[in-house]
């Protein structure tokens, strides 16, 4: 649990460094990251380094006690690169090159870039590998960011097709898989497969999928190379990658796999802005963020990391990048920073250290303004560094791993599907993941949030966003954990080649539950269906319905627990199995979770508005994120390690178990 | 009157064909249409040809006692073909190639693939043309889906000009036809005219206009070569194409002239979703369609087919591709059959027979589950065969073809004209013909939809949407008809070469209505202007106002029906014209249609809401699309063919006149 | 003071021209400027001239009294010239050449065109210099219309990097001023900086603002090409550009630098669809335009035009190119008239004659309709007409240019900056400085309008809308002006390299205002924080806020007169300065207004709804945009030039100061 920050020493005069490292110390940070845009001052002109400026920056960080987190700078090729070598840069679904200019200008599939990343990270892993201030390493940054992860180049389409090859074996077990023979899209040769972009109408599903699949592998690819350099050069130093919250165009699972670190970049105000949110909900939490964004993705990225996660790249202040930049409310550093650490941070790490006043990001805030005053977010890291003096390393190492009651499964797959086959306009995965898990945390549940591969065994309340493509041992997996299973709608709707299961969806999850959805009813925004429960709740079902079939001879089996007002089934449980058959409105499907809980003997009563309790370690965490001052009766006041029972709107406290 | 269905043996085993054949002929279907986007099927790889499978199909279902609509394949061109011959692909306004990998994937006015499919037309005219199975052909699939029409090739520009030179003769009379001295865009000769296209702002209208013109005129010209091959192999034969129902891109009339049926497919729910209703209308009428959709199109085509028009693909449940999907009421599937066959359908044929589970049109349901049950719409196509055997050769063929008493004029080229030069962005020419359509038929009346060069004797009310080049024999052929003629606004404001006539509007029609138009008034969608009626009913006009002059000496010779707030008429009547110079709301409009109808000697009362009825042959139907029972009075039980008085919601009744 | 017209004698039969000449004359009409879009007809060959048309229609014009306004063509060169130059077509931000088939069609960058626009211009002013009925001169045609400004050509490219070059002298100053650093993106010459477009993220804000700056001087070249050799072959004839309103790509006071008028196209209702109102604001003024729009632009151009401005094309009734086209209401052309000569203008000049029954603008009216008769906006110019001729030359010339006493501050650079890098969407400034300018105007208040580096001395109240780059002797210039100054959000915000300042905002301004904006705060729409002022008026705060550091020591020395709910300031008065720290509502910023009009020594009061009034040599004019008569109190009925005291809706009343 330690505290760190975002530098750029090329962006500065070399005069400031020594305070500025001096300054970093003295308000409790202890990592450095450090290069990953410095690309064109390493190596100036093709071939010529200069590793002087930035051995200067290291030692001056090491000997102010600082830990650095080096990176290769793979993320800004430099302009003589790209003028060398166009082919370097990725081609959008326009069929146009995107150009030099900003960053992430290059395509994974590009063997020139390949070579040449290949070729820089050497020398950096080179050079600093075994420096001693060297203590971890960062890969590139932010995969994926501003859409780079799909590319249409000719050598995206060279290497889809060796991948293709891979996958099916012959061209016909392709056109089988796919179904081509639908409208003559049929195959002599995988040479004859393109990229899915530009057609007259929609492309082929399965095709746009598996070029999604393509595409993610790429990227897994890429790191992996980078990953192996880093280790041949550095031996025992820990690897991460800033993963960026909701940019999901590959699967971060396949690229952590490769990591000991799984870290991300935390903009709970940008996020809140640019994500799928109404209107009034980015009103109302405008200068907080929602409270469950934040701790969505720790949960995500704690899951996969095999080290303790980290938060990269802490917002702390207003940003750039978002359509509209408030600022947070005053206390809101402080609160994120202390959320992470409660839901099993290993670092903070604010960005930026001073914000730059130029460029792309001179509106970005940073722990210090451009005039090099400490702002309000480094005031407020400060006060983090104080108040973790007083957490007991017992309080925090004691349980950090331990397994939550609860688990949801989240799936990269699963986004892609469906916004490539959406069947009603808004069907956005994300989102239905996110509230699912919102509704869980409003009940002051803690959640494991796990890939659908992992093993299950332990939880004893496992929650299912739609997940169309099941693995084969899912079921299997599901039945041996002997926790009651919420499934939401389309779960197990294709088969892995995005076709129809042969027995309609659920597919293979009909041996634990065997119903049979035979038609579904994908609505508008403006329409809902009411819904009532068999405990005589109301509410109301919108943008999608599976219509199910309970079968005759099983019907006695199933428990109908809510039903649309044509009397269709919304809810079914089937021994530890329970299918939504839509989606709810927020406080149905907070009550329906609730009743699951009980279901599994787990306590769920609803928190008050916008407060949420995490549990990690010896300590309870409480988070104000709303209005009122929320107070914690019956925890007595020594023991609390962080505020007290009264916590402030913005305000956190934390208390031992005992 | 019969029903039909769409078929792929190629989608599924050979195993399942003779069950499909037998349960279809069991179900009560007649015809099957096959093999549409079978070329890749059919000629695997170029030149080689593979007919067995087809073969044994056709003997299949020809056994069964099916008649066979056999298909050219050409809406889906192989992959090998385009790699061939790139240029077959059509060129989009951004001037890009529309890429192989859906379907449509081709120019219209390429010389190869006008080649290319006269080869395949040839193949399977020649192979089936005489087959005793075959009954029927199809020509392609859905001509103009997808905007597939207009194409900026150069393949496309060559073809222009030779088509302006046809139609101008010299250069100099395209220039003074276009009037391009205006921004010195004269031309020197035909070929320094290009598509007008990626201009720095919008290009001439004329030359707009003369494009889209070609570009529907290439239509017409490839299906008429498609058409005449299949007579020369399989003399005897009706030849369909099925249009799509508002995909306006050519004009239907001059393709149908070719045909001997004019097919199209109904899809009344996602027509719905797709086309410019107001999101509460689309609430309103989520799972029926709306009430006259599916009928102003079959009014449409019955109008422009030599044999009874066909619904070639009737919407069985949900589909697939509308923004969201919903699942029609039970009953709907019943209701809108009867209600094709109630407009003069020869054939109403289900779209698809099973659903498939692969590729872009998984989600779009058929007759039967993708696990081969039958599924709901299948239940009701049975019912609707069922009762079919309940209604006598005389109640259909009688006065089949029996002319309305009203007529309504629908024009391809207004919608173009209107497109290019709207004056005010929403200005929607099908949304005006249709509001006209729907005010009628919600007065209880049956109407024609005719083109305007239809002859039009023996109408008793004629209606014309705005038509604003009018025919040069139009006010004549009105006249003539006696009938009372309504007129919309900006109905004669432009001459054929899309210039303002010199008598200002409207036009040549001011020989019958000596008024002038002489300003004109759009009006955005959150403005209205309030209209009072000589008979002091209120309402609102909206989007467009015509300023009438109505001339000193001649004002006498009108009755002005109505104003606006500002005093200038809205309403005009002189002799058997009634001019209006707005749109008004739903409830003015349906007052001034009865109250005009009434002048004609024509019963027009408002029918219950979402009650429609249609006479046909022997028999009047009545249609349920409301929510409550509707009960018609003072019919005896015995005159009933099909239900009975009480018409639940989605109910049909038909009786016989006595 | 006179009345003009537009008039394109090659759109008509030459039998039609004298009696369009002696109906002008009689009309009251002076000037008539034409030949803009005629290069066709002049050349309509390479290098084959034909005079003779013009030189008939020139002495028809002269020989009724009529002075011309001869225009160079180059608005729209023939296609011949393209086809012999393609590259003289400018290149959009997709990469694609913009096509011929309308107007503008050309790059300011292309030596091609340069060249062919020399020639073109050589010939006409060499024909056309000296004789006796060409009065005045047009250069082009609306510069900036339809984006044409910025191109992405090679051409652009290649003068851009000569452009960069003069600016910064080598590329390490280049490196330096934009902070290339930032992300890799440093260049190693000149030659290596691209267009900053197609970028994968936002392309370097520094970058853009230079290519926007080059683009506007790009224009000033050509425009500056054109006006030499007009003066060369013309001696003596007065030089106009017609400007279009808010067409902002370019420096407006660059251009009119080189130009003795600056004439603007005014269309008040097309203006008020296409800019950024609200779509109430829209329907409330749908048929007058927004009160303050016109006389917004008056005040612009006179401000920078040596002669007095003119009114170069006058909206005469519906025009053609808004999305929404409607008629103004009765006595509108003769309010908008009457306002122009009140904000000074020189000449008002209607667009067009007749309306031209072809082409783009066939629905754009005219002073007669296209059947040749005059129309409502030709009576109404007529009326003007007859009341100028009450007007006497004492009433007009006296004070003409006597200064205001409030100065509003006008920038493009501005717009451009803040486009490049808003921190918030809809930072939109044109809208800004409009709403200072409306708040202004609504006290009865007359405004100059004046660019950044105007003098300043002589007025009592300086009005600054966000002006990010102040220049250097800004300061300075407001301090000795003595007035009271009022300066919004964000002033002082960037250096002219685009940086934040060192001492952050308002930079150079603290000398003045020694406060430090040390956050910023941008609010998405719906969003508003409530203000306090210090005498309890309450409002609200929209859009933006600037975060205030008043300091320690200086505290005392600052008057908040303004605050936002959390505290922060929102008004702040230190010395004659007066710091706006958000956009506030509409009363609110009328108050605070008032209030500061107060402080500055001039009485301020709200007029009445949609009133307005405009003094201007010995008259004062009062219009009336709204729906209720105004009644002028205390003015002698003998003092009436126009009008009288009761001023009908849409009315105009001008009377003598004494």
């Amino acid at each position: 649990m330690r505290l760190g920050v975002c530098y750029y020493p090329e962006h500065w005069p070399e005069s400031l460094w020594e305070d500025d490292a001096r300054r970093m110390k003295a308000l409790g940070i202890e990592q450095v990251r450090i290069a990953e845009f410095a690309w064109s001052r390493m190596e100036p002109s093709p071939g010529e380094y200069d590793w002087g400026w930035l051995d200067r920056a290291v030692d001056v960080l090491g000997n102010a006690g600082l830990q650095v987190v080096m990176c290769t700078p793979t993320a800004t090729p430099p302009k003589w690169l790209i003028d060398r070598h166009p082919d370097i840069l990725p081609v959008g679904a326009d069929g146009r090159p995107r150009a030099f200019g900003s960053r992430r200008h290059y395509d994974f599939s590009s063997p020139a870039y390949f070579e040449a990343s290949q070729r820089i990270c050497t020398a950096v892993a080179g050079r600093y590998g075994k420096h001693p201030a060297v203590a971890y390493w960062q890969t590139d940054n932010e995969f994926g960011c501003h859409q780079t992860v799909v590319s249409y180049s000719t050598a995206a389409v060279e290497r889809f097709r060796e991948w293709l090859k891979a996958r099916y074996g012959t061209v016909d077990a392709l056109n089988r898989a796919w179904g081509t023979v639908f409208w003559s899209m049929e195959y002599r040769s995988f040479d004859e497969v393109d990229a899915p972009v530009a057609t007259v109408t929609e492309a082929h599903p399965s095709h746009r999928l598996d070029y999604r699949r393509f595409a993610s592998d790429e990227v897994a690819r890429y790191n992996r190379m980078q990953v192996e350099i880093i280790r041949a050069h550095s031996p025992g130093r820990p690897i991460a990658h800033n993963f960026m919250q909701l940019f999901t165009e590959f699967d971060h699972y396949k690229v952590a796999a490769d990591l000991d670190v799984a870290a991300w970049d935390s903009y709970p105000l940008g996020a809140l802005e640019e994500q799928w949110f109404a209107p009034e909900v980015k009103a109302k939490w405008l200068r907080t963020g929602h409270p469950d964004f934040a701790s969505f993705n720790h949960d995500v990225y704690r899951g996969m990391s095999k080290d303790p996660f980290w938060v990269m790249e802490q917002q702390p202040g207003p940003v750039n990048w978002a359509s509209w930049n408030p600022a947070p409310l005053p206390g809101m550093v402080r609160l994120w920073s202390w959320e992470a650490f409660a839901h099993g941070a290993g670092c903070v790490s604010y960005f930026r250290w001073r914000q730059a006043p130029f460029a792309q990001e001179q509106m970005h805030a940073g722990l210090n303004t451009p005039d090099n005053r400490l702002d309000i977010g480094g005031e407020e890291a400060s006060k983090v560094a104080d108040e973790m003096r007083g957490v007991l390393a017992a309080d925090v190492d004691a349980d950090a791993n331990v397994r939550a009651q609860v688990a949801l499964v989240y799936d990269y797959e699963a986004k892609w599907l469906f916004e490539i086959h959406p069947q009603g306009a808004d069907f956005h995965y994300p989102r239905f993941a996110f509230e699912y898990y919102s509704a869980l945390r409003s009940l002051g549940l803690d959640v494991d949030i796990v890939s659908a591969h992992a093993p299950l065994d332990g939880y004893r309340l496992i929650v299912v966003p739609p997940l169309p493509v099941v693995p084969g041992d899912f079921a299997e997996r599901l039945a041996r954990s002997g926790a009651q299973v919420v499934i939401g709608p389309r779960t197990g709707s294709k088969t892995r080649d995005l076709q129809i299961p042969a027995n309609l969806p659920p597919g293979p999850l009909a041996s634990l539950l065997p119903l049979r959805v035979w038609r579904v009813d994908s609505l508008r925004p403006n329409v809902t269906v009411p819904v009532r429960t068999a405990d005589t709740a109301r509410g109301d079902a919108r943008q999608w319905r599976d219509l199910i079939d309970l079968g005759d001879a099983r019907a006695s089996s199933f428990e109908v627990r809510a039903q649309f007002a044509d009397g269709h089934p919304a809810y079914v449980k089937g021994g530890a199995l329970h299918y939504f058959a839509s989606f709810f409105d927020d406080a149905l499907t907070q009550r329906l979770f609730a009743q699951a809980a009980r279901d599994a003997g787990i306590e769920a009563e609803p928190l008050a508005e916008g407060v949420r309790v995490s549990r990690r370690g010896a300590l309870t965490y409480v988070f104000n994120y709303g209005e009122r001052v929320h107070t914690l009766a019956g925890i007595a006041a020594e023991r609390f390690v962080i505020g007290s029972r009264d916590i402030e709107p913005q305000g956190v406290a934390a208390y031992r178990s005992s």
